[in-house]
C-alpha cells in the first residue's frame, strides 16, 4: 500500500480545496489479525505512538472497526517517508492508506465517503479536528472539493495535467498557532473576491485551462496572515511566477510552499528558483517535484 | 433586438455568478445617425429619462462612442418589458442591448468583454455603481462568473438544461436599502461555507449534476438579512423545493424569487407553488417561466 502527501488550502480554496501528490508517500503493510483490534508496528525513526487510539492509521482503523461485525481487527506495518508537520498532509497519508488497505481485505466493503470518516477520526488524533481536506484527495485521488463536513460531502473535480513544485522548509509551525492568526470575521468584500476566484479555479481546473487556473490563484484571506510564519515566502511566489509558474501558496498551515506548473519542464525552473533562494538561508530544506496523483492511495499486493 | 431579463446573485454566488433569462425580453431598435450622440426614443409607458447621460442604453452608447473616431452616432427606440425594480436585471437589458446592437452595426468591432465595460457605464446610470452581474450573462449568454471587476474577467460557464420560475411581487426594494442591510463583516466560518459552495455550484453545473447544483445552493451570508424583505420568502423557497426545485433565492437584491427546476414539468409546479402562496396575500405579483438563455441578447434584423 502506498499512501501519497498531499495539498490542502489550495490558494482561495481554504479548508475546502486539496489535490494529492505523486510523491513522497507512506509505505503500509496490513493483515487481518484474529482478534477485535488494531496493532501498529512503526518501520521508521519518527517514534509515533503505537497505541491504536494515540496513532491517526490506529484511530482510523478503530474508528472502522467499530461498523464491523466479527471479532476481527488488523496489524499495520507503516513506512512514513512523509514527515510529520510539513504541510503537506503526513497525519492524513497514515489516515488515508491504513483505511483503504483495510477496506482492500474487506472487499472493498464501504465507499470511499465512508473511508473518509473513519480517516477523519484518524486526523482528529493529529490535529484536534475532523477535517477532511487532505484525506479526501488522498482517498478520492486528484483534486477535490470538500463542499461540507457535516454531512460529509466530497466532490472529484476535474483537472488538467499539472506538476508540483514543494519546498518544506525545516522549521517548525504548530497548526494551533497557524489557526490562532486566522481572523474570526473578514470583510465582506474580500469574502467576496476568495469565492469568485474559487468558482473561477473550479471552472478553470474543469476546463483545463491553464490561465484562468493562473489568474484565479489568489487569496485575499488567510495568505496575507500567514505568510509572515515562512521565510522568503513572496520571494518564492514571485520568482517561481516569474519562471513560468501558474501560481501557488502555502500548503494546509506550512511550513511547505507549492507552485503549481503546466508542465515538467516549468516545475524543474520552478525547483531551481526555490533552491537558489534558500541555499541562501541557513534554514535546511527539502524539495519535492510531482503530478497530481489522480488515482490517490495505491494498493500493491 | 431582444435583451433579455437576467438573475444576479444567484445564491451563494452573491456578487459574481448571473444567468441570462429567455422571457421576458426588451425590443429594441437602433438605427447608426450622423451624428455624434445618441437619441433615445422610448416606446413604453415606464417614463424613463431620454437625456442620454441619465439612460441607461444612452450612457452604454455614449461610453462606447467615446471609443470610436468618426462623426456617427446612434437613435435607438426601446420598447420595455422589464419593469424596472423586479431585480431581473432591467436596466442591464438597456445597457447590453444597446451595445450589443450598435456593435452589429459596427460589424462587431469590439469584444464581448469591450461590450461589458460600455454597458457597466451604463449601469452605474441606474445604481451609481459600475458592476458587470446582470450584463456579463445578457451579452455572453448563459450563465456566467465574474471573476473580478478591475481588471474585469467574466468566465462563461457550461451548464445544463435548466428552467427558471420567477415570482415578482409587486413591492418596491430601494437597492440602497437592500445594499444597506449587508454586514461589512462576516464571519470566516460562514465565508467558508459560501465559498464552498461556489466551487461546488460551479462543479455542478459544469458536470450538468443536478444533485450537486440543488445541494450548493445554499447561501449563509446575504439571503439570512435580506429575505425579511421579501414577504412568503421562506414559504415559496421551501414549498418549491418540496414540489421538486432544485433550489433558488433572491434574485438580484429583490423583490424578485427564482426557482432553478430540472424540468419543465416542475417548474409549471413551482408556478403553482408560488401562485398558491401569493394569491393569498393582498399583493399583487407576476411569475414568469422561462429557460436559461444561452445566447443572450438577440439581434433580429
Amino acid at each position: 500500500m502506498s499512501s501519497p502527501a498531499s495539498v490542502a488550502n489550495v490558494v482561495c480554496g481554504f479548508d475546502c480545496l486539496g489535490f494529492a501528490l505523486s510523491e513522497p508517500c507512506d509505505e503500509m503493510i496490513i493483515r487481518l489479525i484474529e482478534k477485535k483490534t488494531v496493532r501498529i508496528i512503526n518501520r521508521d525513526d519518527f517514534n509515533l505512538p503505537t497505541e491504536p487510539k494515540l496513532n491517526v492509521a490506529g484511530a482510523s482503523l478503530l474508528s472502522m472497526l467499530q461498523q464491523i461485525e466479527g471479532n476481527f481487527g488488523f496489524e499495520v506495518e507503516i513506512t512514513k517517508h512523509i514527515k510529520p508537520g510539513s504541510g503537506i498532509g503526513s497525519s492524513s497519508a497514515s489516515a488515508a492508506g491504513a483505511v483503504v488497505a483495510a477496506n482492500e481485505l474487506l472487499n472493498l466493503r464501504f465507499s470511499k465517503l465512508e473511508l473518509v470518516e473513519f480517516a477523519m477520526d484518524g486526523e482528529k488524533v493529529a490535529s484536534g479536528e475532523r477535517h477532511a481536506d487532505n484525506v479526501a484527495p488522498c482517498i478520492f485521488g486528484g483534486f477535490t472539493l470538500v463542499r461540507s463536513v457535516n454531512p460529509l460531502d466530497i466532490i472529484a473535480l476535474d483537472f488538467p495535467p499539472m506538476f508540483v513544485t514543494i519546498i518544506h522548509p525545516q522549521i517548525e509551525i504548530k497548526t494551533s498557532e497557524a489557526r490562532k492568526m486566522l481572523p474570526s470575521r473578514v470583510s465582506l468584500k474580500d469574502a467576496i473576491r476568495q469565492w469568485s476566484n474559487v468558482g473561477a479555479l473550479v471552472s478553470g481546473l474543469q476546463k483545463g485551462d491553464y490561465k484562468l487556473i493562473s489568474r484565479s490563484l489568489e487569496d485575499f484571506i488567510v495568505e496575507p496572515v500567514r505568510k509572515s510564519l515562512i521565510p522568503k515566502f513572496e520571494r518564492i511566489i514571485n520568482e517561481s511566477v516569474k519562471a513560468g509558474a501558474l501560481g501557488g501558496g502555502i500548503s494546509g498551515s506550512g511550513p511547505s510552499i507549492f507552485m503549481l506548473s503546466q508542465t515538467l519542464k516549468t516545475a524543474q525552473e520552478v525547483e531551481n528558483v526555490m533552491r537558489d533562494i534558500y541555499s541562501k538561508t541557513a534554514i535546511d530544506f527539502n524539495i519535492y517535484q510531482s503530478e497530481i496523483n489522480a488515482e490517490g492511495v495505491k494498493v500493491i499486493q
